[in-house]
């Protein structure tokens, strides 16, 4: 048995050490370097390359190397009856919410003005809501949804998620499917996507979107982070939407195409701030050691966790 | 019976107008226009004129309008027997815990570098620990240090508080007194002084304790978030600091002199963000409520809370 890392452009070093240091049996390979690819029982994959993963007929599990699986599924890519494995991890899922609490904050606190006005050396104080009249709407409450809008909600924020189905947290609105989409919109002042990538959601965050979000919220204005994938949005109607008034600002992590192009104008507007897909980094540690924990459920005849439905896409 | 504010530089209107919302009853005035002083039983003071409430015989309590009671406490100018009562206020408390996590997650997270590439159009990732590995210390344990530590910890962060009595808060390492200050700031990246200022705190943001921080830390260096008082801090010494490595970074709310002159070095160090002290703006509404339900206390004959300390100065 050996475990495969396709890794596109992570450097493998780090991944190795990690999984050594967890687990010194392992018959460690990464792509391209295979080796007789019927030993390949398990993969670790980052944007596998075509086809990639229907060579190997002894593949018992695809692991994700992110929380996204989008990477992985496409039409008539993947060997029949593998399952492919979410990585669900607290510590990935602790980093995210870091980021969507900083950023959050940030627009709420009008750090940006303020900011400015340290530039120009002016001391100024600005009104300034509380938390408890600020709404946070999240879209996609799948485990990083969640455990960020619980961490909004303990900061005082009003705080709402918009998801495929009913979700039951205490003291936070749940929204549901398309039917509901335009109340979770006119209900948020702050809109943080962390959908997954699906047919369902490509260019979900587009000029419709903005325009139905809250306009007489206590802040600026109505505002966008999007931390879940470049493809949910579409970049024209976000800067239309700034210059034209539906958005305030925004906070971008990921992007249509990444590294996010030099003559973007995202990079330069005055209230956008972009950052390089640094939201949730994932640590080989912890990832490596959330799948030895797989393997050997597999391995004990126990059940995967956490395997993503290829009818939905995530 | 009357009440009086004291309000320095703050628009009376809104105070009374917030009061007025909540009980029509009340005969309220504001200095200097005080009337018979005879008929103030109650007054609510930011920074009084030296002596002005000694003025006053039938004067019941002093409330002060933010969290800190330095601006009251003045040697002979005080009338015996009158208790000062600080606000202890969850509006207050919420307010102060978003300035601190937010400016813990920026420095924790490297925004500052994020920020410099963005001008630069660079798209490139750092290295980055997560909350778990990186430790906080807060100065100062009271109402807005333990919520702050709490959300902290909830948020990740290794949290520890520094304060005059041992406090015994679950997963928050407690250091006491000036005998444990030193191991405190040897475990501290990030050190957040919400202390109240009395003679015993008067500068105690200085060069010993920049030195102290540890520099084994998961992030860039060592960084100082002060939103307490400006007289806690020795501005000379955080300059010194900041450009000779015991310090790495600044948030400053706060400052020896405010507004914070234009020939302050702060205003222009790369590394510190200045903040007009905005961190918990007192709210007339919650205010004013907190102070009727003191008043109703005093009436029916139970004991005001949160009385202050002439003795420590808090």
């Amino acid at each position: 048995m050996a475990f495969l890392y396709i890794l596109d452009d992570w450097p493998p070093e780090e991944w190795l050490r990690a999984m050594r240091h967890l687990d010194t049996s392992l018959d460690l390979r990464v792509w391209p370097d295979v080796g007789r690819v019927k030993d390949i029982e398990f993969a670790l994959v980052w944007k596998p390359p075509a086809g990639a993963l229907l060579e190997m007929p002894n593949l018992k599990a695809i692991f994700s190397l992110g929380a996204g699986v989008d990477h992985i599924f496409r039409v008539g890519d993947l060997p029949e009856g593998v399952p492919v494995v979410r990585v669900v991890d607290a510590n990935l899922t602790m980093r995210m919410s870091e980021y969507v609490m900083m950023h959050v904050l940030w627009h709420h606190r009008r750090q940006r003005i303020y900011d400015h006005f340290q530039s120009e050396r002016k001391w100024r104080g600005l009104s300034q809501a509380g938390a408890n009249e600020t709404r946070v709407g999240i879209m996609g409450m799948g485990e990083l949804g969640s455990d960020a809008a619980r961490k909004l909600m303990m900061m005082g924020f009003k705080v709402a998620g918009w998801s495929q189905s009913r979700k039951h947290m205490d003291g936070i609105d749940s929204f549901q499917g398309r039917g509901e989409l335009k109340a979770f919109l006119n209900r948020t002042d702050i809109l943080v996507c962390l959908l997954p990538l699906t047919p369902d959601t490509r260019g979900i965050l587009n000029a419709f979107v903005f325009k139905e979000l809250a306009k007489d919220g206590p802040g600026d204005g109505p505002v966008v982070i999007n931390a879940g994938r470049g493809e949910l949005q579409v970049e024209e109607d976000i800067v239309a939407a700034l210059d034209g008034g539906d958005l305030y600002a925004a906070t971008l992590d990921v992007f249509e195409e990444e590294p996010l192009p030099p003559h973007s104008p995202l990079w330069t507007h005055p209230r956008v701030t972009v950052t390089p897909h640094n939201s949730a980094v994932s640590d080989p540690r912890a990832i490596n050691a959330y799948i030895l924990k797989q393997i050997k459920r597999h391995r004990t005849g126990e059940a995967l966790e956490n395997i993503a439905n290829p009818a939905n896409g995530y």
